[in-house]
């Protein structure tokens, strides 16, 4: 085997599902909400399958989408983009992330990326041929400093992965980390692949920046965003991607064979939603705010020492720096008191946290309940 | 640009059916049929978005459809699968065949491909770091030569890439070649991956073998399988992945960095139609049998020299050795008659045939007659 992929674990977000699946338990590990989405985009999906064509959709996506995902983005973002030439329909933000770092990372190319990530980053990088040049994000803002980049950034940098808003931490970058790095992307050179598919999932009247909004990124940015994070369906691997026309083309033709193209029905579904109105996505965020508070006071009412979450489907607690570590924690937790997590240190190369496990609050308020029932007696 | 992907141009099927769609020609290019597949499997796509959870499902596939591959495939082709361990699902053949190359071969490695090739194999390979050996297949018979294999398995040959039924030459390998291709897999302790997407489309009572029922391949086989191409739905993107356990393991590691998952909702409706009856099969074959006559028929009455088909949903005509070549013939098809086809030359890396050109025949009797009805001034 390639030991790029096969000397890998599963990735722990299945194995945590798995796990629960297994043990009956209550699953604030993997991130997905309860519940099926919005009825109406499901409704609109189950029309299209007989309404349009059920064959290979253009290899780029169904200009329906690419229409909406524009027009999505320059109401909510203020982006400008040409839906025919600068935006592209993947299988899932993680085929996006692939196709991207596939496409652009030459091998012996730099790579910058921030830790804690998210999992997949750095197998990709690797198969790429790239060499990964790590700047490990401190607790508790996991913001950016100059030092730190100055450090990672070289005339080999190629490619700088941001994940904004961060998973696992829960955090946003400020606008000045933002500037900062599109400083360091135009003076290097770099293209910055940015997973932002937390964007609409920000709280407390934060709005989301998009890293292609800052001065000199438009050329160089690949933006990559994600219909089951913005629609709660997280099982429907329906992925974009952004970038100016030169970026594109490249980008393109990895995706042609990753997996060429998706789901039409899906896709129109997805092409239906984008325009909702901002109701609609308000209320989502106030829903998803309103369940992080509930989780967050009742495990604070319990004992435990819970982060802020300024955006994700995720929060943080922490457990201390005592000898049992986030992993053998969250084993417990899952084993003993039937409710799965993610240790933190997954999200790590080097160097990693070991006193921060995750939980997803994108759950009802019964299974939130349920959740803090069995944590009663762990702290 | 990582230049394995950016140098490629557009597929040459993604070209030829925008210029159908751009000059509104018949598209008899790539390879999709007319109409929308079954109504009770998109019906219970339908039902699914309500019935089954729209959030992530394991990684390997849902546990129904894994159990559907299995049963399907004992009762079609004798192969015993264990659905738990040997079954994977994936976003379309592609992703599977994407995910395989890049998990088995590791830089250096060779891979014996045979021309023609579907266009995606060679640059998996290449992004891979594998080294190709090309052995070109002879028309008319496209068999396999004991000698043309002699000399492309070396030490270091790690992978075999076999299309069976072949596209685009529409031939099936005889039970001899498949024999002699199993003896050097296991002589060269090497790797079939085994793009069988065509299997059940098999003409005049023809049956498909899969490789991996030949003595000792059984452990040594990634056999692909495509839901799409079974029930004429090629958009949706629903793969299998048969392989014996030690093998599964590393190809699912990369399966869960290239698209992790595939939409549940498609998962279950080809659950159900998995288990549709013999009858069923029959007639689909028998359908696209009569279609294929009916353009063979067509073409040569216009004056074309009509090749064989005996599987897939190809036919080729061979042009001659004129100057022109097929893709200027395919150029001057679709401009000038409106009639959209595929160049042979693109499926070979080196010493194409410049005589042969592929139509689709999965098409309605209405569309055939159109196309033969353009086609007529032509030859
Ligand atoms: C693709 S599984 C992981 C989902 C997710 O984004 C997370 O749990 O962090
Ligand atoms: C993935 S597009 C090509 C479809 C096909 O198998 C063909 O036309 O050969």
């Amino acid at each position: 085997f390639n030991p790029v992929f096969a000397d890998l674990p599963e990735t722990v977000f299945e194995t945590m599902s798995g796990l629960a699946r297994k043990l009956g338990a209550i699953n604030l590990g993997q991130g997905f909400p309860d519940g099926q989405g919005p009825d109406d985009v499901r409704a609109a999906a189950a029309r299209a399958l007989d309404t349009v064509s059920n064959q290979y959709p253009s290899m780029m996506g169904l200009p329906s989408l690419r229409t909406a995902i524009a027009a999505h983005y320059r109401h909510h973002q203020g982006l400008d983009l040409d839906p025919e030439r600068e935006v592209m329909v993947t299988s899932g933000a993680t085929e996006a992330l692939a196709g991207a770092l596939l496409a652009l990372v030459r091998p012996g190319d730099e790579v910058v990326l921030f830790e804690p990530m998210y999992d997949a980053y750095l197998p990709l990088v690797r198969q790429a041929g790239g060499v990964p040049r790590f700047v490990t994000l401190k607790p508790p803002h996991f913001g950016l400093d100059e030092a730190a980049l100055a450090e990672a950034f070289t005339e080999r940098t190629r490619v700088v992965v941001l994940n904004n808003p961060l998973n696992p931490s829960a955090t946003v970058f400020s606008e000045a980390d933002l500037a900062l790095l599109a400083e360091f992307c135009c003076r290097f050179d770099a293209v910055a692949v940015c997973d932002e598919v937390w964007e609409h999932l920000v709280f407390d009247g934060r709005r989301h920046v998009p890293l292609m909004r800052l001065p000199g990124m438009r050329e160089r940015t690949v933006k990559i965003g994600s219909a089951g994070k913005i629609f709660s369906l997280t099982g429907w691997k329906i992925g974009f991607v952004m970038a100016a026309e030169p970026l594109m083309r490249g980008l393109s033709r990895a995706h042609q064979f990753l997996t060429f193209t998706t789901p039409p029905n899906l896709q129109e579904g997805v092409a239906y939603g984008l325009g909702k109105d901002d109701a609609y996505f308000e209320e989502m965020r106030a829903g998803f705010a309103r369940s992080r508070d509930r989780l967050s006071a009742g495990l604070t009412r319990l004992g435990f020492t819970v982060l802020p979450s300024a955006g994700t489907y995720f929060l943080s607690i922490d457990i201390g720096d005592g000898p049992e570590g986030d992993r053998a924690f969250c084993e417990r937790m899952v084993r003993q008191h039937g409710v799965a997590a993610i240790p933190i240190s997954a999200f790590y190369a080097e160097g990693a946290v070991r006193n921060l496990v995750r939980l997803c609050f994108a759950k009802t308020d019964a299974t939130l309940d349920a959740a803090l029932e069995r944590l009663s007696g762990m702290p």
